[in-house]
């Protein structure tokens, strides 16, 4: 009996999804899954594939090839752990082990380390695009053992999303928890770009007073130039969307609160540990959190008087439009900016040695923050690969120097309607932050000394200092 | 030989200057330190004073009153679970820990369950107030077994500072690790607060234009009103130093990168983990950690021009300190708000029954947030204990609601003249979301639902949706 060349457990939709895309590149797959009625299922649907049905982990992984190549499917965190734990038995050294599962990418570490001490290979890899991109082609991040991704390569790369100009969207990220780490960073950077969206929608709305249409038609006209991306697309689409139910637009009966499948936090807490400034995406989490807390701000709302915004003239309009596009386009280069440092100083710490032009170039499809865009991050990269902050790079430069007065704009805007801008805004301080060459921190540091003796350098001279601020005098420690 | 009445193990600063305001207060104290040389300095600086002074373990717990109570002022983490270990063979059941270490609330969580296995209490206490606090009088939050803490209420409630109304600044907290909880948290708005009068100062001195000792006086002044705190008094002191090298002010020869020993990301962590909005203190984290970046922030001053801002004329500097004074006490309420909710849910989370008028009231002298307004605090939880958010009292919302336009105005101001302001723009996207009837997040859900069908709710009626994008139909789940 011939074996299969490769074995997916886990037949939920992202699974079974992955199993027919490598299927539909020629490969013979082996499934299982726990429940062996889902197995059934798939099979039943998909007549005349090559699918080998399986309903034991023995049967499974006896019907792989050797070295087993085998992706899990299967739900973060314990579900995983014991999957792995009842094919450790049958595996033999050297078999391949991808999760591709929403996995914290300690738990990936962890794990490459505990498999590897058995000889078995622990590929933990981000898969991005949802449903679809799954079965027609996601951005996949693997990380783990180099010599174990070589021997998986080809089929990812047959079965990943292809950019523009062929490339297809998957790349060797790092050891161990690499992947899982850009995916998770991958995840934060959407939390913001769909923060951003949203502020943009509402200014246009509560101020600029346009239409839920007339909104659509204006994303419609981003999507073609400078923010040409997955999200702007999509949001154009659920604008012109109508509820069969009341003919409302869809985004109206849509209730206003936010969920979350912790990513984002994830990333946020993992920049806070890091010490890397990363303010635009945790205000895009804590924005998600304070949408949640809908029967609060119905009683704020009576209370806290709205503000009447004044109704604007067409050319006022288009204005703003325009004001709204430049800020946009300028708070995503910050957002950006914040996350890939993240990924750098993560890097750093665990010896990851990351290659951000090709982490860009890998999101250009497939994944949700695929966008136009990403092409500039990669050429930013390719002018210096040991770029600091995309803002030093000469086209993140011009952009955000010639676009800064339109977010400025906005935000002023916004603050004067009473309209909320928690990202907008939090770009624009991180901008005018990052370019500062003296912060108020040098008080701070003053603050700290006072009253814990916490010291502090100098600007003029090195060395560390207290004050003893009693007496005036200055004590080198 | 006649027993103490109390042990305190640890003398560094904090350690010693605790022993010793104990002592003052007529109890005879028991000290250890793991080097002995240093208890003798405490012995030999201090003549005449009922310290006793102990070389062992041993003799340390056997020099003690039982129940035993014993004060841990050793290094958080490693360090303090070395020292339990040790005193562990010696204590009998009864005896009473207290760890008044800047320890993580978790730790202080499993080091209760752990030692109350073996009979022993363990209260964890946050203790605030620096090194004159802790001589003179800090602020004291106590968590643990509450029939221990009465044990030893009547020491700390002796050492303790005292409010302008004699309350002493000590109050039993909750169980466990509730005590370290809320230091955290006090610690986290300690940041915000910090922060927020870095920004004020920055836009007077950058916009308004006025000098190091201007701003001392207007300092000064704002300690006479609403803002009258010890931050707020600290920092009027700090700007009339003068550099005895350069004689240039103080603030200007320290250099402006900020340190932090962690409390700040931690109270920003646990605000993650619990799906509490914190986006004031988190920004103030990341606003030092942006600090730090000092080498890249000039590089890029060098690149993105700064602004030109023009001279004020006097009304109008009068004008713009009027409004900074206003909008940080705006600014200040929204942190104190999500601070006080993040406490709630912390405490429906881990059940601690938190008091939060009695929190209020014991911040209000002692630590390093002590201001008259905890009082405001304080009287709204009396008119309402189940305040769910600030905002919601009356006081509150009306002075949100009177001075909003000026911290408009601030942060229009700011936003105009390129001074970065993170916490002034955050409080206010805060306040504006939180009085929001309907959010963008909408769009966020429909987002989620068009990408990875992450349903939705309706506004209109109750149950799960998913939409059909692709033909305009919606499916109940």
């Amino acid at each position: 009996m011939s074996k299969q060349q490769i074995g997916v457990v886990g037949m939920a939709v992202m699974g079974r999804n992955l199993a027919l895309n490598i299927e539909s590149r020629g490969y013979t797959v082996s499934i299982f899954n726990r429940t062996s009625s889902k197995t059934d299922d798939v099979i039943a649907e998909n007549p005349g594939k090559n699918l080998v049905a399986t309903y034991s982990i023995e049967e499974f992984v006896e019907s792989l090839e050797k070295p087993r190549r085998i992706l899990l499917m299967v739900k973060a965190g314990v579900p995983t752990d014991k999957t792995i734990q009842s094919l450790l038995p049958h595996l033999d050294k050297g078999d391949i082990l991808i999760d591709g599962g929403n996995t914290f990418y300690k738990d990936t570490i962890r794990r490459n380390e505990e498999l590897a001490s058995s000889g078995i290979n622990f590929i933990g890899t981000g898969v991005s695009g949802g449903e679809e991109g799954a079965l027609k082609g996601p951005a996949i991040m693997p990380g783990g053992q180099k010599e174990a991704y070589d021997l998986v390569a080809p089929i990812l790369e047959e079965i990943a999303a292809k950019a523009n100009d062929g490339a297809p969207c998957v790349t060797y990220i790092g050891e161990n928890g690499a992947g899982h780490y850009v995916k998770m960073v991958h995840n934060g950077i959407e939390y913001g770009d769909m923060q951003l969206i949203a502020e943009a929608y509402d200014i246009l709305r509560r101020v600029g007073g346009l239409s839920v249409e007339e909104i659509a038609e204006v994303f419609r006209e981003w999507n073609t130039g400078e923010l040409d991306s997955y999200l702007i697309e999509i949001t154009a689409d659920i604008l012109t969307k109508v509820d069969p139910d009341t003919q409302a637009p869809m985004v109206d009966v849509i209730m206003d609160k936010a969920g979350n499948k912790g990513t984002g936090k994830w990333t946020s807490q993992s920049a806070l540990d890091l010490g890397v400034p990363l303010p635009l995406i945790t205000e895009s989490v804590f924005a998600r959190f304070i949408s949640t807390l809908k029967d609060e701000r119905l009683e704020a709302s009576k209370e806290l008087s709205a503000i009447k915004n004044p109704e604007l003239s067409e050319s006022q309009k288009f204005e703003l439009i325009e004001s709204v596009r430049k800020g946009l386009y300028f708070s995503k280069i910050m957002s950006y900016a914040q996350g890939f440092a993240q990924m750098r100083i993560a890097s750093e710490e665990y010896d990851w040695d990351l290659q951000y032009g090709e982490i860009a170039k890998i999101f250009r499809a497939g994944c949700i923050i695929r966008a136009q865009f990403l092409q500039k991050i990669t050429d930013a990269f390719e002018r210096d690969a040991n770029l600091k902050n995309l803002l030093l790079d000469k086209y993140f430069l011009y952009v955000t120097e010639s676009y800064q007065s339109s977010a400025r704009d906005v935000i002023v805007t916004a603050v004067k309607a009473g309209v909320p801008v928690p990202t907008f805004s939090s770009a624009l301080a991180y901008f005018d932050s990052y370019r500062s060459e003296t912060l108020p921190a040098n008080l701070i540091q003053a603050q700290r000394d006072y009253f814990g003796a916490h010291t502090y350098e100098r600007v003029d001279k090195p060395g560390v200092y207290h004050f003893e601020w009693s007496t005036g005098e200055e004590i080198p420690q």
